[in-house]
Parts: structure tokens; sequence; C-alpha cells
């Protein structure tokens, strides 16, 4: 039960189109899988996820599922505005089986009062209405703007225990996620970048959810493996430093696309939708010649 | 063709179980422009309309439409974060015949370049694919973060001069909406609030779009109508004063809701959706004394 590894917010292929496209994705699961991942938070912030419809991805998961991937391996996220799709994606994914979802607070209205962020939550659990329902609360501040503090964490933690069992903290703060740590030791906390995995895992964490899991599982589950070796600190250092120079790249996901569209050979990785833009080549290809001078080592998804 | 005067960001009344109420929804768009808003603007920022899920905004339109009120005087709101869905509600607007829509850029990834929000609007306008969709660009950073650039306003009417007709402008800044009603004459900019209203009107502005619209049709429209005679200043600075007055009361949705049914007996009008709150009551019997006292003249709408 629960999730405890390294979990990646899977990136989303689109056709030249823009549609999704599914036989992609779906190699990348698996990949990914074969590769450590102990999750697949499909439909996170790097999966573009907030530019795809409800539709879209329940269909998008609906086929993972139907393909083989572990619905005990899903973490989907749940990102909406409204109380209406939010229970519609949470329903849909503890229907199919999914160990959890990632659910983002209401992100459109700013400034809005903890109650109301409590209410948002409290109202989706109650529409869904099942015992299948395993909430991990999605805090990224730099995004969304709107967040979960700790105060509404515990309140929520509190109404619904069975519930409500972990978060994933994207702050890119580590005071706010060594307090969640102290505060809710019985919730699965994941850092949001594996730049926290190692100080993470130190404090009773589960482990991390991280956009760079895309093309780097193996090296980051080397952490979460060794974490209590000798050399722990001088695994982690690396796996910073990889992480650190696809950030100096420029935006994540597009970087993350051309970078695997570069390895692999498939051009049509690069496509992102809009209101993203596709990343600069050259700094891809700079990004791509220092990661190899550091001795980072990338296998691309077959398919 | 187009619009001009005042237009009203209709609020959304909720049942109690948070069900949109049809009945109450159509007797205030019926009432408000009884008392002669020239358009509704339903669907915005002050309609919770990020609060409900596209099927939800569709019902609700088409429902207006069957009983009688003129698409002509539609502008819905398309706010969404997919060109999935942002395509889908301007195209249910524009088969519908409404007059306009009112497009947010997408406004969940943030720091997105003015490329990609100019491909967001761009591909949306090329899938919808009909001479019948007008938009308005609709530009309110306090709330959705992203915005609509001087320059992207421009590359958007010069790539569509026939579809991109107009913006509203909710930045609350008067010099951003000078310099639009300077560098583009063309389009019909209407200031996201009445205390601009006289100064836009001076300089050519088509109006204004105004979530006070809801409960003071009459006191706006009368500085639209006199802007040109002597008194035209004492009007607006009383239609400023009343915009104050709600805005010191707490959050504007929750207070006008509250307004609305303080003054018409009906209770069922201070429900919000998560994650707003319902307004203070003592704060709102505060604030209706201070507009009696100021000579603030209100009528409820009917059923």
């Amino acid at each position: 039960m629960g999730f405890r590894g390294v979990l990646v917010p899977v990136l989303t292929p689109f056709k030249a189109d823009l549609s999704p496209d599914a036989g992609r994705f779906l190699a990348l699961c698996r990949h990914l899988l074969a590769e450590g991942a102990a999750g697949l938070a499909v439909f996170g912030t790097t999966s573009e996820a907030n530019s795809l419809s409800a539709g879209e991805r329940k269909a998008l998961l609906e086929m993972l599922v139907e393909n083989g991937i572990g619905a005990d391996k899903l973490m989907p996220g749940t990102g909406a505005c409204s109380i209406t799709e939010a229970s519609e994606l949470a329903g849909h994914a503890a229907g199919l089986g999914c160990g959890g979802v990632l659910m983002l607070p209401p992100f459109y209205y700013k400034g809005v009062p903890d109650d109301g962020v409590f209410a948002f939550v409290d109202t989706v659990i109650s529409r869904v209405g099942s015992d299948r329902l395993k909430v991990y609360l999605y805090h990224i501040p730099p995004v969304a703007q709107v967040g979960y503090s700790l105060d509404v964490v515990g309140r929520l933690v509190s109404a619904h225990p069975e519930t409500v069992v972990g978060l994933k903290d994207s702050s890119g703060d580590w005071s706010n996620t060594a307090a969640l740590l102290d505060a809710y030791p019985q919730l699965e906390i994941f850092p949001g970048s594996e730049v926290f995995l190692l100080d993470g895992l130190r404090k009773g964490g589960a482990g991390c959810i991280t956009a760079t899991g895309n093309v780097a599982v193996p090296s980051i589950k080397a952490v979460f493996d060794g974490f209590e070796g000798p050399d722990a600190d001088e695994k982690q250092a690396k796996v910073t430093a990889v992480r650190r120079r696809f950030q100096e790249t420029g935006p994540m996901v597009p970087v993350l696309k051309a970078y695997i569209a570069r390895k692999s050979g498939d051009a049509d990785w690069t496509t992102v939708r809009p209101p993203m833009v596709a990343a600069d080549s050259d700094a891809v290809a700079a990004l791509d010649a220092d990661l190899e001078a550091m001795g980072f080592s990338y296998t691309a998804p077959r398919g």
C-alpha cells in the first residue's frame, strides 16, 4: 500500500497536430517502470496536464491501464479549478484502481482563504465517496500560486485520515518540507525535486516525485536505494548537479522533451502545447555535451 | 455589430448542493438587460466561471438562449488552460450566435513567453474556424497572472483582424488601458471597472465590463449615457464611491452575492463555490447602511 521511492511526473508526448500521442506515452511509461520508477505521477505539471482537457486525461489513463500498466503504480493528477472536474477526475482514477491521485488546489482565484481550500478538497472527497480514493495533496505555489498551508494540511488529514495519505511539496523550500515531515509523520511526503531527496529520506520522507525522473530514474533511484550507505552524499551531489544543469538550460518541460528528441532521434518529442514553446536546440546541444562530460548516462525509451 | 455600453459579468447563483441554479440565473440576466445592460459577459471571473466545468457552462449558455436571451447580447467567457477546452467553449458560443467570447489566456503555467500566449489564441481561433467567432481578449493579471502584453495584442489583431475585435482590461492600471486605446483604436476596449469608465470613454473606449454591474447598472449607465454632459464627472464620482465601498467590504463575489441575498430576502444567494467562502453578514449589513446613506438605489431581480 502507498508509494515509496522515485516517482515520475510523466511527460505527455504530442503529435504534430497537438493531439496526445498514446503510443509514445505508453512506451515512456513502460520504460520508466522498467528503469525502476516506483510510480507514475501522470498528468502533473511536467505532463502539461493543465494543457489537456479532462476528457483527454481520462482517455489516456484508461489506455495505460488497458495496456497493462499497473493501476497501483499510477498517481494521476486531478488538477482542476472546479469541484465538478476535480471530482470527476478523482472518481475516475479511483474507479480504475489507481494507487492515488495528486490533487492540486483550485488555482484560478488568488488570495483565497484556507477555509475555501479546505472546502474544495473536502467537497471533492465527499463527492467521490469511495474508500478506494487515496489523495496526495499537491503543493506547488510557484506555479499554482494557491497552496496548502501547514494548517490546512492538518485539517484535511484530521477530517479524512484514511483518504488524505500524502503530499508532494514542490515549494522548492526545504524548510516547508521539513516542517511537514515534523508535523505529519503519518503522511507519505515527497519533495518535488530530487535535490531534497536525501534530506527528505533522513527525516522520514517517502522518496521524491521529480520532473528529471523522465530522463534520470537510475541515478536518482541509486540515491534512494543507498541513502543509508557511506557514499549517499556523493551520489546526491551528482544527481543535484544534473538537475541544476537541466534547470539552467531553460523551462524544464520543453528542455526535457528536446533532450529526449535529441537522444532518441525522434524529433516529434520536441512538440509542446501552447502556452509552452519548444526549447532552443543549441542550448540543448550544450546541455547534452555537458551531461556527457559529467558522466551522466541516458537510455531513451523505445517506440 | 459589436458591444458598446455597460456589460455585466453575471454572477452565477448556486443551489445548496452547489449546482448552478438555472432559474435564478435566467432571472438575473433578464433583470440586468431590462435595467439597460448592453451585454452579458456571463462566465467571467465574477461568475465563478473557473469554478464551473466546461459542460456546466455550455448547459447554462444553451438555457439562456433557449429562454429568449438574445445571443447577440452574450459575451461568454471561455476561460480554460487547454486549447482543447478553450476551442470547445469558443466554438460552442459562436455556434449559438453569441456576439462575442471573452478569452482568458491559459493561466496555469506562469512566466510563459508571448509566443506561447499568441500560439494559444491563434490555435483556438484556427480550430474554431468560423467567421462568426468574435474574440474579446481578457486581460486580468491580478488573477490570471498571465496576461496579454501590448505587443501580443497587436500580433493577434494583425493575424486575425476580423476575429480579434476587442479587449477587457482588468489590470486595474489606467496607463495600460490608455496605451491600448492609443495603440489599437480599431478595438472595442472595455476597462474592467466602472472607475475608469469616463476616462475610457473620453479616449474612445467602448464602455466597461464590471462586477458591480450586477447591482448597479442604472447608475453606471447614467455615466455612459451622459459622458459628454456637464455633470459627467459628478456622476462618475458617485459610481466610483459605490464601487470603492463594495471593495472595502471584502472579496467582490461573495460580497455582491450577500448583498443581493440581503436586499432580495433570498438567502440562497449567499452560496458560493469553493474556494470562495461566504461574506461576513455584519460587514454586508454595514455596507448596505452606508450605501443607503450615500443615496444608492438598488432593485433586486425577481424570481
